[in-house]
């Protein structure tokens, strides 16, 4: 049988926009915003679903973004924090980002992860998940979440990985309602 | 700045194997075995951990194949049951393998799913999921399985999954226990 690779690529448009020299974003929520404008561009071009992401090291550098690309790679994992994970370890070179604890990197995504993504959080090696929409937010506009287990934040931070949410989570819910509101598809 | 593309590859002896003609195995016992051979098969080629799953159709087919490579493809989300439902959908051509309800996939695992695993069943379309090893097989050697909510089976049940359990059971834990007794990487 003739057995296909696993082959994810960035949408161009993302390459483009980011085939520069990167300017440091210290601050968490100059990083939401960039991840937030990604999230509204995924829309505008049509490469996938509201939401994105990005893994980030202390000192604001970017190390990998991520998308939601289910649809137009045609993968249901391909949620975006599954993909800035996988990219920033392809990057680093590692499956585990924490280097063994030498590296404290951040996952900020537009809106809190799904049951999945939540999953993979602990097996990357990040230290800290930043979120801007909550749950609720995601739901009201009609994607399922998944069964997560209560207390997801505590259950992260009882592993030693910090949880900030609510950042610019006004913002973040603007972008899920404008692709609601445009007739995006859920799944 | 240069971002990589994620690329994932079946390790070469795995696309070897199944190079020839495939012969339906229509029983669920006998998938579990092919699942299980693989298993074992990874762990004597070194490319990965004690874990392997498949995707059937319900003539038998092996749709795709995954193995647990988080090590050798440098991928925390590398788990075999993500692999085999991400190249199933490839191989398939859609994020949805159950078309729109219209087909009915299995999922065949040597071990009971992680919290990241069980998070993406739902979203792949697959229709049923067998397993062997239990959770607590799987955590006896040593691995995390992560936060999954209580009474998982029957939340994918409400989904519309259905799920078997111990299949081969005794079997999927002997591979569990090779790899331990060889000193295996525990992540």
């Amino acid at each position: 049988m003739d057995l296909p690779e696993l082959r994810i690529r960035l949408p161009q448009w993302l390459l483009d926009q980011l085939g520069g020299a990167w300017e440091p974003l210290p601050s968490a929520e100059a990083q939401m915003r960039f991840v937030i404008a990604l999230a509204r561009e995924n829309i505008r071009q049509g490469s996938g679903g509201p939401f994105a992401a990005a893994v980030f090291d202390p000192q604001g550098n970017l190390v990998a973004p991520g998308l939601n690309i289910v649809t137009s790679s045609r993968c249901s994992i391909m949620h975006a924090e599954m993909l800035a994970l996988a990219l920033a370890q392809q990057r680093l070179g590692s499956h585990d980002l924490s280097d063994g604890g030498r590296r404290h990197l951040t996952l900020v995504a537009s809106a809190e992860p799904c049951a999945m993504c939540l999953g993979a959080i602990p097996w990357s090696g990040v230290a800290r998940l930043v979120v801007g929409a909550r749950d609720e937010d995601v739901r009201a506009i009609g994607f399922d979440e998944g069964a997560k287990p209560e207390h997801w934040s505590a259950a992260l931070a009882s592993r030693g990985i910090e949880v900030e949410r609510d950042l610019l989570r006004a913002e973040a819910i603007a972008v899920l309602r404008a692709y609601s509101e445009a007739g995006g598809a859920i799944y």
